[in-house]
């Protein structure tokens, strides 16, 4: 694999993941782009004990622009897209309107809190999209294994960079697709936040893998809970060798599958070359099943969540795995996150997991 | 107040909350209906610590009819609804298709696990359906003050009764709004899950509530995070002597309005005569705010949720409060929760508090 780095015009970094080693990605940009937006905002929530981002600038970020204006295609003879290149393979850049962002300096004095209950902070950190293929008509379940196996080696390499930024203490890979899920660009893409903290969610696995650990001299939750799912049976859908993709036994989403390899690593950067490759076509596998299963024509709308350790704390605890789910319950309905999800953290799943299992199988 | 309660055909409980207490509402249920459907499960999630509802019959649940079949419209003669009368003030109903119901009984040798690192039972509790008003073509909002008192007494009433319910911990009351929000019944009506467990959410209120009062000898978090509030103002949309209403200082949605009594209150309850009559005039008049805040005719889709104290544990950490918030971020775009929101459980908020408070103000 190639990896070429250049700079966008208004100074943001591009990174190109060529799988021809005779790659050569060195156009400029030739756009005059004002500079990168003011940093968001992070402020504390002290009734959840959490951070949240307010990123007023993102209300005006692009939204469903036409295929001809499309930012994520390469640029061509006359039209200068977000990527200089007339083609890529994989290429990875700073989001223009980030959510967090390495472009800031704490302001002299310290930052000032909102009320004595809510500090805030600037919003250290970074976020990058992942273009998965130049092709603009296609989706991430119509790329080759080769180009996963590309991609997965992008994920792995921003995540170990991304780990030596200050401050950042979680990397975040993920997709969302499709309009039901709110995506601004049909581009096949995906994300990379890069957290000053560790997310809510992540501390909740933790603190259960830490209690588990504690209670079992020190076994890992996730590696006896997917031992589990592996003995059981019912709620695999697909595996091979080195990666089982399995619903979890209390699934939270109509339509939710977990990829988990087999062997304990924390994070993209500790997969081994084996693990790399065998991942690719079971991904394949499990979306060409996501999408058959209501016939539409663009596909199953999902978000693909990368859970990996933290940078720093409890990296012994956690468990890298991929959770994939949808948010469609039926061919012509969505699951919503209505009063007890949104308000009240309690999943009503309307699909029993088992049943799930054997439709993704069938 | 005039309470009435009736049986419906099913055996399910309806009860009556008139304003009128010569209003007879005696009318039998005509229909033949099926036996209510059977229990759902409740699934522990090994790996997050908290406890999801299967409830696979509710796939089939009512879904948008027309407004001629609408079953919260009051009976009328050759045709009967949900509610047998022929009119109503405000009506209570155990829901046709429930997440959580007591009608179940723990099968003799305990309920079998999913898996030996999940535990299931059944989904004891109970769902209720609030119909605000027999009119079908009008909202929460176009209701007189007076009938939000009767709303608020049928929401204290079934809060008081479903806390004596045999292992419910925590009652919740709310209204989703809008087909946005994946409502399926235009009628205006809320609902009331009646929990077997506190839920996340309110397990993290409980825990920062917790550290405060042991921080501060005793202090209790929501009031001094109102009090601040109040103090600074900017944030506040509209007050009266009991209540204020303010947009929180590290608010998760673009638009999202906490509306709390001034004194400390552990539920609906233990409101007193004055907070009861205060309450309808703020929140028709947030309401009226939030509709008038895009412009679009059917008004704005919204989550109105009752954060009470649970039933059993940590009274006195509780503090009342209604939290409103839209899934609208502007006229023509929604707010989506993916990957950041939905996998790791962090939002990122397009719209500053307040800006946020200065539009609801203005």
């Amino acid at each position: 694999m190639k990896r070429s780095t250049v700079r966008l015009a208004d100074g943001r970094e591009l990174i190109y993941f060529d799988e021809r080693d005779d790659a050569v990605r060195q156009g400029p940009d030739l756009r005059e782009l004002p500079p990168p937006p003011p940093a968001s905002e992070l402020r504390y929530d002290p009734l959840t004990d959490e951070w949240v981002a307010i990123a007023a600038h993102r209300q005006t970020r692009t939204f469903l622009p036409p295929t001809d204006q499309c930012p994520l295609c390469p640029s061509r003879p006359g039209r200068s897209s977000e990527i200089p290149a007339y083609d890529y393979d994989v290429a990875v850049f700073e989001n223009r309107f980030p959510s967090l962002s390495d472009r800031v300096a704490d302001p002299v004095g310290g930052y000032p809190a909102i009320t004595p209950f809510t500090p805030a902070r600037p919003g250290l950190g970074r976020c990058e999209v992942v273009c998965f293929t130049a092709e603009h008509d296609t989706s991430f379940a119509g790329l080759p294994p080769a180009r996963v196996r590309t991609v997965l080696d992008a994920l792995a390499d921003r995540t170990a960079e991304l780990s030596t930024l200050d401050g950042v203490e979680q990397v975040f890979c993920f997709e969302n697709r499709g309009v039901e899920i709110g995506v601004t660009l049909h581009h096949p893409h995906g994300q990379i936040y890069a957290y000053p903290f560790v997310t809510p969610r992540t501390r909740a696995l933790l603190a259960a893998a830490r209690r588990h650990a504690e209670a079992t001299g020190g076994r890992n939750l996730y590696a006896d809970v997917l031992a589990a799912e592996r003995a059981d049976g019912e709620r695999v859908v697909a595996a091979n060798d080195l990666w089982t993709a399995y619903v979890p036994a209390a699934a939270r989403w109509p339509y939710e599958v977990h990829l988990a390899p087999h062997r304990q690593v924390p994070d993209l950067t500790a997969l081994d070359d084996a693990e790399r490759d065998a991942f690719g076509p079971l991904y394949l596998d499990v979306l060409a099943r996501f999408d058959r299963l209501f016939g539409t024509p663009q596909g199953t709308p999902y978000i693909s969540a990368w859970h990996q350790a933290p940078v720093h704390a409890d990296r012994e605890l956690g468990y890298l795995h991929l959770q994939v789910f949808t948010v469609r319950r039926a061919v012509d309905k969505l699951k919503y996150l209505a009063g007890s999800e949104s308000a009240m953290g309690v999943f009503i799943n309307d699909v029993r997991p088992e049943q799930a299992a054997a439709q993704l199988r069938g």
